[in-house]
């Protein structure tokens, strides 16, 4: 059911370390520590919580020479710990210096990320890309033009203003805001291209923290070129509104078949996990059917005809099993990602719901018998009562995983 | 910047109680209560609760006698708690008895949903409809037919189904799951207009649980009829889970200009609050500058160059402090939601992001100046510095509120 039937936009396949990016691979997570760099350990710590979570690549900020110098180290240590995620470099204002001087040690990175309205002005700004590209060039590394509204290129902004207000149908600031990040990202991906880096080594993001704007940006630009897009809605907040905001700048872009790596910037919240950004990232996908991370519960959200506390409680407990459980059927059982699970609350829409899942419960609304139907495979096989359904259900849960995925 | 250039679908407006769906019409957040009906206190207390969080429609079960005979009471202690939002009765199974039978209480309610999926079978099937649609005519009550793949029309699927299999070029079970959904809403609709319900009467909704199938649906019936859309991803689960999935549901079909009144179907969490599927609703309609109601706050996610604890307290502290004042603001200063405030965490996209909110903070990164330039309305004004930023900062931005708005 449900299968995905996106038809992803064309884009040629840039290789960052072990990880394919574009072309037909699979869409990829990544994710940023927010660690001081040249804290070795705590950074490789994150680095590995977020490549556990499921992050494919993960980046960290290179802002000075001991943060790059931290990197052959950090390296190590998570090659000791047998993990291999690809890391990404993150330059602005000093890059060229860092690339320049550090060269050894930017080896060890899998790609750099260069903001092209952070890499200086005037006639620096051209020199300083320059020589960052030609360090890419000589380390065989891709970069990802990453083109940041909250630091865009204000010497082309403003060429663009002066030219908007002699035309004669001007358009409005956001338009021509949309127009300088998409120049930005074209106009310097060719001159890297100039410079003799490979086309296939090139990614492009272009993030504004405006919904409607972000969304407008990337359907002009997956029209101009074949590069793969990075997608990210920048500066997403905290909390629900982060998610939120995230996942409906987001989820447009990759209906329409645009993106092949994706970024939620959540602000971490006090005592949060810096791995939500992750846990996100997989729901985003996994709600269009692009990719399978995690059994998919589908459950009611109760009214007045569900016995509300015993139905919340399944729901949650099931919830739970799965996520504990999770990292030993992954192992175990190949496959059950793509599980599907309907915990349903009364008779209204339980039955049919529990039909359309893998195995679904459909537990008595007020009113109704005392029992819950089980469904598997599209069939009521069983009937639970008592005082154990949750139990019992979880036991059958097992039992068919067992059968299906062993 | 960032208003929304959504163009709206074509519908007919229809007047719920005080509230109008459709036509141009602010697009209506609704919600349902998990409270037992016939409890009294319970149902008023959490409709008073949902209608304070902002649901502008709360829906109730009538799933029996008790439960209808209770309305005419919830209406009266919901009068004298001066709370006036429209109550619509939600109807499966028995309603034609219910309608039938208890007429005067149903004359409380503001609007019926009828799920023609579950009006009864064989020839009962349209007779009960008929009544239901009969009783709504008379009391001059506008219905919603409301269609779930949960609870669909199994006949009318059957019929598909044997249509299907004798066609030369068959569609996927997902297809014509899709066209029986969007039939049945469409031929009962119908059907209400040939018993003399007006045009202006009648609200559609087609609601399942998977994200592709669900736009699928509603995109295409968006083109077949003009009657107001309510829309909502069904059964949508827990969590994240529940709030990336119906973002990921409602968001693209938002963008496109579909949908006159939005639902949320949350689980809710053990211990949650069942406003959460309000806030996320409301969260939603901001995310695209549909409707605005609450100051929104852009804050980056921090990374190496902040210093994370310090940024992430200012972020979260701004965050209460709006959430905490806006029952007062709300009063004080209309408008006020219309706001947008940055809080960035360095100097790579911290002065330029504040610069595109009203007013926005950047706090330095490491080895930055401590000092954080405050920006309003696009230009820095002065410079914070000191144990007090986050205070200082809360003095500004009310002074802004308070000289913006009053």
């Amino acid at each position: 059911m449900s299968k995905s039937n996106i038809n992803r936009r064309k884009s040629h396949t840039v290789q960052v370390g072990k990880v394919s990016i574009g072309g037909s691979s699979p869409i990829v997570i990544q994710s940023m520590t927010d660690t001081n760099t040249s804290d070795i350990e705590k950074t490789v710590d994150q680095i590995i919580q977020l490549a556990d979570a499921g992050s494919e690549i993960v980046r960290v900020t290179v802002n000075d020479s001991e943060a790059i110098k931290s990197i052959p180290y950090i390296k190590d240590k998570l090659f000791h710990s047998n993990v291999t995620v690809p890391l990404v470099g993150d330059f602005h204002f000093n890059g060229h210096i860092l690339l320049d001087k550090y060269y050894k040690e930017a080896a060890y990175l899998d790609k750099f990320r260069i903001n092209p309205g952070n890499v200086g002005k005037k006639n620096k700004k051209d020199k300083n890309f320059t020589t960052m590209i030609e360090a890419a060039c000589k380390l065989d590394k891709p970069v990802r033009i990453g083109v940041n509204w909250g630091s865009l290129d204000q010497e082309l902004l403003a060429s663009k203003l002066d030219l908007n207000n002699k035309s004669k149908s001007p358009k409005s600031l956001d338009e021509i805001m949309c127009d300088t990040v998409i120049s930005s990202a074209l106009e310097n991906a060719k001159l890297a291209e100039s410079l003799g880096m490979h086309k296939s080594k090139i990614i492009i993001s272009c993030k504004l923290s405006k919904v409607n704007m972000l969304i407008d940006v990337y359907r002009k630009i997956a029209k101009l070129c074949e590069y793969p897009l990075h997608l990210g809605l920048t500066e997403a907040g905290s909390n629900e509104r982060g998610v939120v905001y995230s996942s409906c700048a987001l989820g447009p872009l990759l209906l329409d078949g645009i993106g092949d790596t994706i970024r939620v910037s959540l602000t971490t919240d006090i005592n949060g996990e810096r791995t939500k950004e992750v846990e996100i990232s997989k729901l985003i996908l996994q709600s269009f059917g692009i990719r399978y991370f995690l059994p998919d519960v589908t459950s009611c959200p109760g009214c007045g005809r569900t016995s509300s506390d015993y139905f919340q409680k399944l729901a949650f407990d099931i919830d739970q099993y799965i996520k504990k459980n999770m990292p030993l059927w992954k192992k175990n059982y190949p496959g059950v990602e793509n599980l599907k699970i309907s915990v349903m609350g009364c008779i209204v829409n339980g039955p049919g719901e529990s039909k359309h899942a893998d195995i679904g419960i459909s537990l008595p609304g007020r009113g109704e018998n005392p029992t819950a139907p089980v469904y598997i495979d599209g069939e009521k096989k069983l009937t639970l009562k008592g005082d154990n359904i949750t139990g019992d259900f979880k036991k059958i849960l097992l039992e068919y995983i067992d059968n299906k995925y062993k």
